[in-house]
């Protein structure tokens, strides 16, 4: 059970870390003042296009690729066990992945235009997604049912002729309104009378700019709505799209929802990791600099086992998601559902609880925009509920566990 | 030890009930409305105050004033342990305890006029504050220092012939970019070369349009902003008042800052537990109403079992705030040192979790603003760090136990 | 809710603390040396029964009983809310309340003779009990069914001529091995067909030198076999009673169970409040004597950071234990199941990691008999499965609050 | 990082796991019996010898012994990361390790033997102690004095002739009453005075037939004497031994503790990880056969959540036991104490809460002598003792990190 990189994944850490340190870290007050400073929240900071162009330079793009594609990238495809320090390192500054390509949604979606879609559909939408041109975004859960039972999904998709006419509601549909999104996958029920629950679904291609696609807010989660790329509900109101928008083919959409996120819970965790460990970083500089009753918290006993404690939590939290990383690389997503369950639904809540504790010795500074904890900690909480609700992965993994064992 | 209210406690909760039921729970959503479209978000939002006048009208103001100042109240003065039910019932809804003329830090600034301020000082502040008219600040918090200990402030006040002049920064000046807020309380060193470092420091008050205050920003809190009362950065440069606008006398600012908190931070926990209260009520709301896998979430023993024990620990806070409450009243404040600084650090943690559990039941929608959850998670959250982080009444309260026993 | 005790209640307690000071703390030692010294580890332990006779002569006898049975106690009875004080203070010694004649589950059995028994049992049992020269158990739990839910139990009580015969097991069976122990209430299955599964139980007092009774073995928890009461594994074959036997009629023993066991889980964490209160005192002493890197552990941060935690929720408990005890007074047990609920699941757990904080406090010996804490980790352990897991009472209390809310 | 043991450590983990199959849990009951018949709770339990005997001839014999001594075992010597995985089988079944001879503290003596004696002292205990002929104690912790700080010791060695003169009380000093251990390693104080804190100890071997060795009484950790082997109070009451019994040389007796007791704590961590592995595969055993309101509890969600926590607790745990062992393997022991720290302080109470939710699943007899929970839940309760309590290591570690990232 080797955790460790390759030796392309080393070299690439290295240049990362380097690139951080030079462009990212730096920029982070410019960053949320060209943010603050925005009109529209879901506009182009321009910031972030002057970065994307320097990380693609210095051969730091589309980093998620897998090793399935080595087509698609300059560095020939990583596994997960080699991506992960990566995803970390992105995850010590919120906004950082996109400057790599690597922001969710759009690397999950990507994922389905390699695995998924037709060669035209590729052209026409992965290619510019590749190049960082255009962003999308994946319409999957609903206000009115629980989504993360997929077979609930409500939104009628009616073959009429050679469209598809769309209509439902979503939320959550991350990216939906940034200024450059232009095309979303849209998850939907187009067989509900099927037998098989699970063949009653299909995904199909609706361009953003679709009349009857109705953006009706953005959604906050503790108080963010996590500009530029942000959160939103729409309805789909008689949305027409030719038939060959379809992906995969009618009624396969629930196969494509399987396959699509696991690896979207895997990033998630990987990026949560890089976070908390910046937050206990800045926590021990915090602990140094900061005298209370005579001397530097750093040598108050209880500061000292709360470093120790978030520090053995980090350690932990990272080894779990390297583990699940390998057995995907070794026997795929589907032979390891356990382990990224385990790693769902243990690494944001103690995330979470990391940061809380490290935001706490910051002082109220800690809850405020001067930190990055605070959103961070956003982060981690909905996380906590994105992909499915942390419950809804431990009853599966409850269940399969005692199978196992229970013999 | 009766914890009960007394008769006019009684009719009070009884009477504001049924004003919460008419006038504040119908209208959240119009409030978050207003607030939404103004273009400063620190003005009035008109609703705050037609609901003023019906609650001044209905004799449900100025609710906080305590039992020993009669004269500044229509029901002539209430207990801790009177008052508690009340406060409670406003912590329902973030922005309701205005509406009674109860929200902090107006509440904390007119009780310090009412025991340390002139008769001068009380007509030109304390009376428009009663009424309503205007708002208030307390600026005590500075970035540079451990403020919890006040010993540490470091904002100079200088005699300088008839005036006080003021240099410092300041930051979570509660209310401070509140449109209608006027004067500002501002807690300083005068004499720090004092002996007694208890007597180093001074108060004095600041009219908000003062030459040399300036409002350097709005701060946020995992987010939110709290507006329209929200939390202010300020730096105060050679900032010139008279010296009859000191409180109470130079050199007894420490004294002034030790009456003023403990009765906030009982209030923010009254709060908290009916905000807590409310959450366990969505939740069971959601609980009947979400299926599941087949069946309703009422029906899953995990939620029955986060619902119970969120009653218990909800019952449990309650009951410390009464104890709390009910020494205050019969001991003072000063006697109850222990059980505030008990409820301190133990309710807004608990009901931190409380409001965290809450939300996650209801799915992603639980962490948006279309439940009130977020925000309250959000105040439980600071109320860790408000009036000092937790960790400094642990300590203090862990010697006073400790050397209580250790004999 | 006055949650205070009665002139008479603080009388008692003053007496009884004095009764501690003098003939309890002293003889903690005395008292565990002739417990190791007995041959049969469920002999008597002669300290016990002079303690008992000093407990009687101060007035201190059969605390527990209720004021609806005035005639049954010198003091005339006391409520729960004057019980309550009085057994968290026996709580504090392990052994204690037996000095007290008000150990479980003698004070659980006398009730059930007080409530349900005809003059004559009364006369042979209860009389006998009361004056602390006999002993009883409750038979109920069965190792092969979960017994939590009174219905599934499964011993058969079967009609024959005039008697009653029973078979089955029972384990848990606490304080059948003692030595004094003379009569045990054994609930059964009588009539397993009747349509009404709350009408099939009865339950029949069962001598213990009754043929076809053996004791198989004591029971431990935690490594504790809780001598010289204890918990047994007993095996009832063709036990033969006569018809006079039974309690309060056929089909009637889950109503007596009902009615047993509400009294029995407060009377648990009565005690538990005073052995959580007095390791936290015990912590306290630990504190200022003991060295280490230094200083003493008092003035470590993170020792103070546990006391105040520790303090602050025995504080809760106790409160939460008060007020259901005053509800109980008020409304009676059938009334007040959500708090008893909410207690039972609540007081165990929070006990333990009060306990589990003090032993860690006092290194390795913390751990040991020569603290009274091991033990009492061990007592608050097993009550989160005493009277029904604490999961059990949560299913009911999380329905109960969910329809409270939902509507 | 490869966390995977050589082909080696395979083969001997098959062989291990068949050998447990086959030889240990079918004769779990048979040694509990055997060692209740005991009249001596130390003295040898006969199937001990019997599989001790078994395990030798299956090449399954000092299965600990490291790879820098490989002259000492069969198989050669083992790395950290080849015996984690065999430690952990053997901690599946608490008195297990013995058969194997690798159980605590006969383990870490060996080791002392090989490191630090002469070859006289080898030849004489050591390859008895290899052969599993005798066994050892280390006689370090002292009541009076906060002995995880080692120069707190207070044992006084004096030279007086030819020989070393001993004073002191030791306790929790494991296996020194078993009938079969004649040797103990005693930590002391011989040169008080020095200028060096870490130079005034020394170590000595001292026969346990020396006159002047009293043993005072066994000791108890949550009712647990864990005979045969247990925890004793020993008395050195001017004990004289040559002066060729000590070990090393006169003042290095810190330098010996250091190097022994890393080791050590890695073991108990190894073998905890199986005792929690084991508790998860007995709750789902649990889960599938034990039915309460109408359904097995595996069909309970809350169920499910706590199998899935466990599970996931339980992978992370390991991990970080693989990764320390990975690091003291690569880079030796001083080079990982944060590691060791990290593991030291995180897995017994990760353990410790893992048990305690698998116990609670089994009802009132988990906490009993039926299962093997309880009595491993012990055993990771008094490991967050062992070695120096937790606070002690977090203090360490805590201030180590901040070290690192304090820059």
């Amino acid at each position: 059970m080797d955790l460790g990189q390759s030796t392309k994944g080393q070299q690439l850490l290295a240049k990362l870390n380097d690139f951080m340190a030079e462009h990212i870290y730096p920029n982070e007050k410019a960053y949320a003042e060209q943010l603050h400073a925005l009109d529209n929240r879901f506009a182009i900071v321009p910031l972030m296009d002057e970065l994307k162009a320097k990380a693609k330079a210095a051969g730091l793009w589309n980093l998620f690729c897998p090793h399935e594609f080595p087509q698609y990238s300059e560095h020939g495809g990583l596994s997960f066990t080699d991506y992960a320090p990566l995803a970390e390192v992105m995850g010590r500054v919120i906004w950082s992945p996109e400057v790599f390509n690597c922001n969710a949604p759009d690397t999950g979606n990507m994922e389905v235009f390699m695995k998924y879609a037709t060669d035209a559909q590729r052209e026409k939408w992965l290619t510019p997604l590749l190049n960082g041109d255009i962003r999308s975004s994946y319409a999957m859960t609903e206000p009115q049912v629980a989504s993360s039972d997929a077979t609930n999904i409500e939104l009628s998709i009616v073959k009429d002729g050679n469209e598809w006419v769309l209509n439902g509601r979503k939320w959550f549909i991350t990216g939906a309104m940034n200024e450059r999104t232009k095309i979303f996958i849209v998850m939907g029920k187009s067989d509900p009378d099927n037998s098989s629950r699970h063949k009653q679904q299909s995904q199909v291609l609706v361009p953003k700019d679709t009349p009857g696609v109705t953006i009706i807010r953005p959604l906050t989660t503790l108080g963010y709505d996590d500009a530029p790329i942000g959160h939103a509900e729409i309805v789909f109101g008689n949305v027409r799209v030719p038939l060959e928008n379809i992906l995969l083919g009618e009624g396969r959409g629930f196969e494509i929802a399987q396959g699509r996120l696991a690896p979207g819970r895997m990033h998630h965790c990987m990026r949560l990791v890089g976070a908390a460990q910046r937050a206990l970083e800045l926590a021990c500089k915090r602990a140094v600099s900061r005298t209370t009753f005579g001397k530097p918290l750093s040598k108050h006993q209880s500061v000292r086992e709360e470093i120790s404690k978030s520090f053995s939590e980090i350690e932990m939290a990272r080894l779990l998601v390297l583990k699940t990383c390998k057995q995907i690389d070794d026997q795929g997503p589907m032979q390891t559902t356990d382990m990224i369950a385990a790693t769902k639904t243990t690494v944001p809540l103690l995330v979470q609880n990391v940061i809380d504790r490290c935001m706490q010795l910051h002082g109220a500074g800690g809850l405020t925009e001067d930190y990055f904890m605070a959103e961070a900690f956003n982060y981690a909480r909905w996380c906590r509920q994105a992909d499915g609700p942390d419950q809804v992965h431990q009853m599966a993994l409850g269940k399969q566990i005692i199978d196992r064992y229970a013999v």
